[in-house]
C-alpha cells in the first residue's frame, strides 16, 4: 500500500506536504473544519469546500448515537449521507466518551457509556469503532484511545497510555488496511517520558499517521506548545503528524511551528455562532456596540464571501435580531481565516520564508 | 412615469404580466418570499435568487424599531445594507402594529405603539411611513393601514376602511412619485360593499399598484377566496394586484385563479424551520420517524440544490440533531418550491391552459 504522506519541503520544524487519501489529496498543514454530526453546523458542504477546506472532521461518538451507523450505511457511507465528497476524518470517540464522568466505566476490552441524548447504554471497544469507521468510508480514521483531564497523576497518566497503546496494537490488527487510513493517538499528558514511552510504543506498530492527543485539555498554553514542540519531534518524519483540537489562530501557527501537519477544532464555528469574529488583527465581538454602524468588512485583509459582500453592520444586526445569517455567515469567516492563513504557511513554507510568516501572523493576532 | 406593470395575458381570471421596477423586473404572477429583518431568516441573497425569487418583502415595523433609519440609510439603502440586487417592496407596518393589541393607540393623524423589543414609544403617520421606505430606497411601498382582526363589527370595519382611505390619500400627497412606486391597500374585512367602498376610493387616487389587505387574518379559507376573488375584480385590470399573506401552496394557486399578481407569506420558511416540507404532492413533517431512513429526495418532482443533493434521511437527522442546517435546506426548498408553483402558472396562463394547470397542481396537493 502506497504512503499516504509525502513530505516535500521543511523549514525550521515546519513541515510542507501532500495526503494522498481515498477522497482526494491534502496540502498540508492544513485545518480541518468539525462537522460533529454529518455537518459543519450552518454551512453547506459546497460552502465548506468554498471556503477551501480540504478535508474535515466528524465524531464517531455523535454519529455512532445518531443516527446510527445503519443509516449511514444504507445511505452509501458518510460522503454520500452528508454530501461532501472529500476526505473526511473519523476521531474515535474517545474524547467524547472520557468527557461522559460519572456515565462511563473503563475495563481494559473497552468502554461502556450512557449516551448524553437519551441515557442508552453502548460500548466501544478498538474493534468495534475501526469497524465503525470502515463502515462509514471514511478517510482516515482515528484509533480509540485513553484520555485523561489534565492535571492527571503519574499514575493515570501511566495508565492511560498502557492501555492507549494496548489498544492502538488491538485496532492496527483490526483495521481492514483498505481506502480507510487509520491513525494512531499519542498520549502521556505533560509528561516527557510518558510522551516518549507513548511514542514508542504507537511508532512500533507501524500506523500510516499518528496524531498528538491529550493536550487542549486543561493545562496552560505554554503547557500545550512545549508538550506539542517535543511531541511532534518524537513522531517519525515520513508519517503525518495530526494536533488534536487545536484550532485558534494563533494556536495553529504555533502548531505549524512545531513540526504539526493537520489540527481541528470546533472554535472557529462555536467561537462564530456566539458573533466572535476571527481577523487577522485578533478577534472581537461583532454584537457589541462599536460596530453598530461600522461599514466595514468583518476582516480589512480578508477576501471571503462574506468579507467581500456584507459589512460589520449588518452582521452586527443580525446578531442582535438573532437571525441565523449572522452564525452562518461567521462561521464562514472564521473558517475562511484558518484556511487562509494554512495557505500562506504552505507557501511561506515552500519560499523558506517560514520563520518570517510566523512572526509577522504572530505579531497581528495581537 | 411609466407604468410599473404590463398585463401580457389573461387566461380565464388569472393574469400574466411584467412589473418594471427600479432593481429589476419582476415576471407576475410571483411570489415574495419575506426577508422581516432585512434578511430571508438562514438564507443569504444569493440563493434566494438562485431559488427563483425576484422581489423579496422587507418589514418596516421590524426596521423601523431595529436597526433603525439612521444605519440603514448610512449603509447606502436597504439594498446595499442587505446585499440584495432585486427589487425590494416593504410593508407599511400597518398589520403588525395593529397586532400589537394593548401597546397602541389610534388616532386619526396616526398609531403610537411600544416596540415589542424594547417597549420603546414610537408613532407611524402615513407621512413618516412614506419617508421611512423611501428613505430605505425600496421599489415598492405600502401605504400605512388600519387592519381590524376577524370577526369584526361593521362599525369597526367601516372606521377601517374610512381611515384607511384617508391614510392613502395622505400617502399619495407625501410620496415624492420617485424610484419608490407607492401601492394603497383595500379594506373591508368580508362585505362586499365596504370592499366596494375601499376599491372605489382608493383607486380614485391613481396608484401604481393595489394591495388587499385584511385577510388572512382569522376568516374560513372558503371566506377568505370568496373575498379575494370579488375584491381582485373591482381592481383596474391594467395595475398590478398583491394579495398579502398569501403563502400556502394551494392558496397562491387559488390567488392567481382569482386574478391576483403577487403574493408574500411567511409561511414557507417558518414552516421550513419548523420541519415541514412543501411538496407538489402535499405537505409532511420531516422529522418524523418515518423518514429516518427514506433515501429520496424532499420532493421527488422537485429540480431545486436540496432535493438533487440530499435525502430525507439525511434532513430528518438534521432536524433530530438540532442542527441549523435542516431549518436552512428546508426554508430554501420551500421556497423554490412556490417559485417553481408560480413559473408553472406563468407558462400556463401564457400557454391558454391555466386552468388544467390549477386543476392538476391542485389534485395533486391534496
Amino acid at each position: 500500500m502506497p504512503d499516504v504522506f509525502s513530505l516535500r519541503k521543511t523549514d525550521g520544524s515546519a513541515r510542507r506536504g501532500t495526503l494522498r487519501l481515498a477522497h482526494g489529496v491534502v496540502e498540508t498543514p492544513t485545518f480541518m473544519p468539525v462537522g460533529t454530526a454529518a455537518t459543519v453546523k450552518s454551512l453547506t458542504p459546497d460552502e465548506v469546500r468554498s471556503a477551501h477546506s480540504q478535508i474535515l472532521l466528524a465524531n464517531t461518538y455523535h454519529l455512532w448515537l445518531r443516527p446510527g451507523r445503519d443509516t449511514i450505511v444504507e445511505a452509501g457511507g458518510l460522503h454520500r449521507f452528508m454530501a461532501w465528497e472529500g476526505p473526511i476524518l473519523t476521531d474515535s470517540g474517545g474524547f467524547q466518551v472520557f468527557s461522559l464522568e460519572g456515565r462511563r466505566t473503563l475495563d481494559p476490552d473497552g468502554v461502556t457509556f450512557q449516551s448524553h441524548i437519551d441515557g442508552s447504554t453502548h460500548r466501544f471497544t478498538p474493534e468495534n469503532v475501526i469497524a465503525f469507521e470502515e463502515a462509514l468510508g471514511v478517510d482516515i480514521a482515528m484509533v480509540l484511545d485513553v484520555c485523561v483531564k489534565l492535571p492527571a497523576s503519574r499514575e493515570q497518566l501511566e495508565a492511560s497510555v498502557r492501555m492507549t497503546s494496548d489498544w492502538a496494537r488491538r485496532s492496527r490488527e483490526a483495521w481492514a488496511e483498505g481506502a480507510t487510513r487509520l491513525f494512531a493517538i499519542m498520549q502521556g499528558g505533560l509528561d516527557r517520558e510518558l510522551r516518549e514511552r507513548s511514542a514508542r510504543e504507537i511508532v512500533s506498530l507501524d500506523f500510516p499517521g499518528y496524531a498528538i492527543g491529550g493536550l487542549s485539555v486543561g493545562e496552560t498554553r505554554e503547557e500545550m506548545e512545549a508538550t506539542a514542540r517535543f511531541s511532534a519531534a518524537l513522531l517519525p518524519a515520513e508519517k503525518p503528524r495530526y494536533f488534536m483540537g487545536v484550532g485558534t489562530a494563533r494556536d495553529v501557527i504555533v502548531a505549524v511551528d512545531c513540526g504539526i501537519d493537520m489540527f481541528d477544532c470546533v472554535y472557529p464555528t462555536r467561537v462564530g455562532r456566539n458573533a466572535r469574529a476571527m481577523t487577522r488583527s485578533g478577534e472581537y465581538t461583532i454584537r457589541n456596540a462599536a460596530y453598530a454602524r461600522d461599514y466595514t468588512p468583518v476582516d480589512h485583509d480578508c477576501g471571503c464571501y462574506v468579507c467581500t459582500t456584507y459589512t460589520r453592520a449588518y452582521l452586527h444586526h443580525l446578531f442582535r435580531a438573532n437571525e441565523m445569517l449572522g452564525p452562518r455567515l461567521l462561521s464562514y469567516h472564521n473558517i475562511y481565516l484558518l484556511n487562509d492563513l494554512m495557505r500562506g504557511a504552505r507557501d511561506a513554507i515552500e519560499r523558506g520564508e517560514w520563520a518570517a510568516f510566523r512572526d509577522r501572523t504572530l505579531a497581528g493576532l495581537y
